[in-house]
C-alpha cells in the first residue's frame, strides 16, 4: 500500500475510535511508525486529511445512492441500498459525529458538504419515486421528497444521536449493532406506506434490522 | 425586568442571530449598555448563560411534551404539541444549531443533556402510544418507539440541516418559515399510519404546515 493510502486508513482508523478532536497529525505519524515530517510531505495538515477522508466517503455514497439504470427499481435493490447506508456509516462514523465542528473550522468543505448533502437528497427522493412507480410504495400517502429529507436527517443524525443520547457507562462504545439500528430507523418509516405486494418481504427485512434501543 | 433576566433575554436574541461562537460576554455587556464587571457579577461566564438558557429550554419542552393526565388524547393535542414544536424550535435555534459544540465544551450540559434527550423520547413515546390508544394511529403499524426517536432527530437535526445543507447566498438566514416545514417533516411520518377517522383532519393540519423546500 502507498504511504500516503496508509496515512489515510490509519488517520481514519484513529479518528472512528478517539474521536477526531483528539488525534493530532503526531498520533497519526507515531501510529504507523513514521516521522511528522514524512507525514507532511503527503499531507500539509490533518484539515487535508479529513478533505481526503470526506472525498472517500462521498464517493461511497454517491457510488450506491441512486437509481438503477435501464431497470425499474426491486425489492432487492433495497437491501442494497440499507447495507450500504450501514456500512457508509459504520466506516466513517468519525465524519457523522463531528460534522458540525468540521464544517465550521473548513468553510471549502462545508461548500462541499452542502452540495453533497443536496446531491443525497435529491438521489434519495429519485430512489423513493423509483418506489412509488414501481409500485411498492402507495402514491397517494407517500412524498418522495419529504421521506428523503427525513431518511437524510435519520441518517446522518443517528451517530451524533447515540453519542449524545445513548452511549453512557454501561454501554460506552459505538457499535455495529447500534448503527444497525440506524437503518432500522430509516427503514422504519415505510411500514405505513408499503403496498400490499411487497409488505410481507418489507418487513422481514425491516426485523432483519431490528436492535433493541435503550433510551 | 431583573438585570439578569436582562442578559438572558440579550444573550438569547444574539445568540440566536449571530450563532453562539461569534458572540462573547463583552458584546452581550455592550447590547445591554452594561460594563463587562456587572455582566460578570450575574454570570461568572457564558458557559454559565447557556446552561441557564438550556434550563429555559428544557423547562419549556418538558412543558409540552407530556400526555395529558386524566384524560384521552385528542386530534387538537396535536396542535398544541406541533406549535409548541415549532416554537421551540425558533426561539432556542441557536442551541440547535450548535450542540455539539456546546456539549463537547461542557461536561455538565452534556450529562444534563442526555437525560434530557432520554425524557423527550420517553414522552414522544407516550404520545404516540396514546395516539395509538385512542385509535388515531393504526395499532399494527405503529412503532411508537421507533416514531418518537424518529421525531426527536428530526426535531433536534432540523436546524443543523437548514445551517449545513439548505441556507445559501439567496437564503442566507433562518426564517420561521423555514423552521415550520419542520414541523411538516415531523407530522409528515404519520401519513401511512393515520386511521380513517382522523385522516382528513390530520391531513389538512399537515398542509397547513407546508413550506417549499429548496434543497
Amino acid at each position: 500500500m502507498k504511504t500516503r493510502d496508509r496515512i489515510l486508513q490509519t488517520s481514519l482508523q484513529l479518528f472512528n475510535q478517539q474521536g477526531e478532536r483528539l488525534v493530532t497529525t503526531n498520533h497519526i505519524a507515531q501510529a504507523l511508525g513514521m516521522s511528522p515530517g514524512n507525514l507532511y510531505y503527503h499531507f500539509r495538515n490533518k484539515q487535508q486529511i479529513i478533505a481526503e477522508l470526506f472525498s472517500q466517503y462521498q464517493a461511497l455514497v454517491d457510488g450506491f445512492l441512486r437509481v438503477p439504470e435501464g431497470r425499474a427499481l426491486e425489492v432487492a435493490d433495497k437491501t442494497m441500498y440499507l447495507e450500504s447506508i450501514f456500512k457508509s456509516l459504520w466506516e466513517f462514523r468519525f465524519l457523522h459525529r463531528d460534522l458540525e465542528h468540521l464544517l465550521n473550522s473548513d468553510a471549502q468543505l462545508a461548500e462541499r458538504y452542502k452540495a453533497f448533502s443536496r446531491r443525497c437528497v435529491q438521489s434519495g427522493q429519485a430512489i423513493y419515486q423509483g418506489m412509488i412507480d414501481v409500485g411498492m410504495l402507495c402514491a397517494d400517502r407517500t412524498n418522495a421528497q419529504a421521506l428523503a429529507v427525513n431518511s437524510w436527517l435519520l441518517m446522518t443524525g443517528w451517530v451524533g444521536f447515540l453519542c449524545t443520547s445513548v452511549l453512557d457507562d454501561e454501554q460506552p462504545e459505538l457499535t455495529p449493532e447500534l448503527l444497525r439500528r440506524g437503518v432500522y430507523q430509516v427503514l422504519s418509516q415505510e411500514t405505513g406506506l408499503l403496498t400490499e405486494g411487497v409488505r410481507s418481504e418489507v418487513e422481514s427485512m425491516l426485523q432483519s434490522y431490528y436492535v433493541p434501543l435503550k433510551v
